[in-house]
Parts: structure tokens; C-alpha cells; sequence
């Protein structure tokens, strides 16, 4: 997948720290806040200074020294980085409780998520709104993906469905996956493929926790 | 906080892969297959078997050449360094969709996860059931931690409300938080906290996808 040369440059570790501090540097701009320095991110977002400016330097040395970054051009340099200066349009397959409270956070429009569709295999939930607006057949997402561009699939379905609601998505053209369902989920195609894993996060508590 | 040695020797990034490892051998266990070899179970969790056969190493030289991993045993090793032959208690604070969701999660007792309580704010769901037994008044959490052994808090509050949640479970020695909450958030105590964040995975998606 062709990337610009910044963003090439930029570690894999180092993205999830740019976008909390988008989120960040956006509600001190609220705020009111114009100007930012090292030391103060940091603060916010609970590290420290250098590693603030280790992860600021991919972006070039627009933070004036003794007096900070300015606020509103760093967050437009992070969105543009982070590709958020433009729309991606995004679909929850499985309508159930996860799959709803994930259509409900609103998180996702105000950073230009936008929720097209959800769908669902038990005839009892299609139809009705699950914060998505009518959730729609599993049977027609093939159909539904040949006439909406969709960007990401998020799947919050059952784990015995998840592999194949993957593959299908996959198979239809859409680049990426936020797969929920706890299961190792694998794609053949070149797709971006990211696990939310309830099972091992707790696993990792209890790795720590035991003495 | 004190480790056993072979937990120190374990690297931070092998550890959710062990989580992985365990589930895919549970899974095969109840399928009947009683030995798998470092290629097999690579194959079954979408990695290569020279990175199995390194994460397992620290746990001896346990497997077999030419055959492979006895899974009881393997199942029973990681179990162990997981610190999941034993059980832990569990509280989810928020009792909205998120929360529900979680609560619901059929994963958590299988794994020796205890869900001994639920929380919330609001007066309109306390004493109704979503998924942990009658919902709990916020006010009452510190009486709660006292009178009940706590090992894990699941924080599924809005933003505004967590980081003063985990503020006053840390304060009440709840030794680990799982934060869902879209906050990056801080202790000053020597607690456990990691965080499950879905606006930086669609954020670090984007990073992906824009070309």
C-alpha cells in the first residue's frame, strides 16, 4: 500500500500516541488554550516531555522553543497525519450490545467516522435502530457493498461468525477490519486487519496481578 | 510489586500472545487433540513458529521434537503464568450498553473471571439487572471495596465521569483498572491500568488507510 514518505518514516508504535494526543491538544483548544509546551502535553496525557517531542519531530520543528506549540496547527498536522482531514465511512456488523454501544459513541462522527450501516443476521433485530439506523440483513451486505464505498468493518458478531462476516467483507473490497469478536481472526488479502481483545486485556491484568 | 522469576524474564509484548496461545489450545483441547507442534498452532493463530516456539521457551523445554507440545500440559503451563489457576474478582462501573455488553461476555467466567458487582450514577438503572446481578448506587463503591476482595475494575463510564472513578477505586487499593473510557488516564498509585480505547483504533486505521 503506497503511504506518503512522512508518514513511512513514522513507527508503528508511535500512531495510538498521536492520536490521544489529537484528542488531547482538541479539548485544551476548547478550552481555549492557543499555545502548548512539552512539558504541559505531557502532563495532559500522562508522559513525558522528550517522548512528546521524539513524536512531534516526524512532523518538523514547528514547536517554538520556550514558548511551545501552537495549538491549532498541531492538531491540523495531526489530522492530516493521522488522515482524519477527510471522511471515512463505516459499517457495525452485529447489532447486539457491543455492536450498539459502539454505534452510540459518539467519538466517531465528531472525528469523521461516519456510521452508514449495520447489519445483523436474527430477523428479530433487522429493521428496528440499533443507533445506526435500520439494521439491515447480513444477506445483503454483498449487495449493499457494491453500492456504498465502506472503508471499515467493524464486527462485533458472535466468534463463530466473525471469520466468515471477515472474509466476505474482505472478499467485497473493503481495506480494513476492527474485529471485536474474541477470536484470532486471519484475512489471505492485503486488509488491515486490528483485534479489540476483551479476553486478553484481562488475561494481561491477571498476568500482572498475580505475585 | 514482587513477580516470580519466570514472570520477570517475560517480555511485556509476549504476553497478550500467551492469552492467544491459551485460547487457540483450549479450543483445539476441545476438539480432542491432545498433541500440536509449534507449526500447527502457528497456523491456527495467524503467526510463524519460530515466534511460538520463542514465547514458549520460557517455560522450558517442554516440547517434544518431531511431535510437539503436549496441549494439557501446555494449557496447564500457561494457565499458571497467567495467573489464571486461580480466580479473580471483577466490578464493571457504568451500567450502559458498553458496560451491559461486557457484563454479558460469556469469556469472563470461563476464564476464572468473577463479576461480583455493577455500579452506576444514574437512580433510573440502579436495582435492575444488566448482566451482574441488581445495579449498584455509585455511592456505595467504597463500602462495596471494603466489605469485597476487588482484584479488577472495568471503568465503562463517560469520559467526564472516569477519571474520578479510578481516582476512588486506586484509593480504595483496587490493585488493576481496565479503562474504556475515551481518557487517557493517570494514577499517581502504584496501580495496573491499561487502557481499551476505540477512537484510537479507528484513528491508527485511518493512519493506514490514507494514502
Amino acid at each position: 500500500m503506497a503511504q506518503n514518505s512522512k508518514k513511512l518514516s513514522i513507527p508503528a508504535a508511535t500512531v495510538p500516541r498521536l492520536s490521544q494526543y489529537l484528542r488531547k491538544l482538541q479539548e485544551v483548544q476548547s478550552r481555549g488554550v492557543t499555545t502548548i509546551s512539552s512539558r504541559q502535553l505531557a502532563d495532559e496525557v500522562g508522559t513525558n516531555p522528550a517522548q512528546i517531542r521524539k513524536d512531534l519531530s516526524y512532523f518538523g520543528e514547528f514547536g517554538i522553543r520556550g514558548v511551545g506549540y501552537d495549538v491549532d496547527r498541531l492538531i491540523a498536522e495531526l489530522k492530516k497525519c493521522l488522515g482524519l482531514n477527510r471522511s471515512w465511512n463505516v459499517i457495525i456488523i452485529g447489532s447486539g450490545k457491543l455492536g450498539t454501544a459502539l454505534a452510540l459513541y459518539r467519538g466517531f462522527q465528531r472525528q469523521g467516522f461516519n456510521l452508514i450501516g449495520m447489519f445483523d443476521a436474527d430477523s428479530n433485530v433487522i429493521g428496528k435502530d440499533r443507533g445506526a439506523g435500520a439494521v439491515l440483513p447480513i444477506t445483503d451486505l454483498e449487495k449493499f457493498l457494491t453500492g456504498n464505498e465502506v472503508h471499515i468493518a467493524i464486527v462485533t458478531t458472535p466468534s463463530a461468525a466473525a471469520q466468515t462476516v471477515i472474509d466476505r467483507v474482505v472478499a467485497a473490497g473493503v481495506p480494513s477490519v476492527l474485529n471485536f469478536a474474541p477470536i484470532r481472526a486471519t484475512s489471505s488479502e492485503p486488509v488491515i486487519l486490528r483485534q479489540v481483545d476483551l479476553s486478553t486485556e484481562l488475561m494481561t491484568l491477571s498476568f500482572y496481578l498475580d505475585k
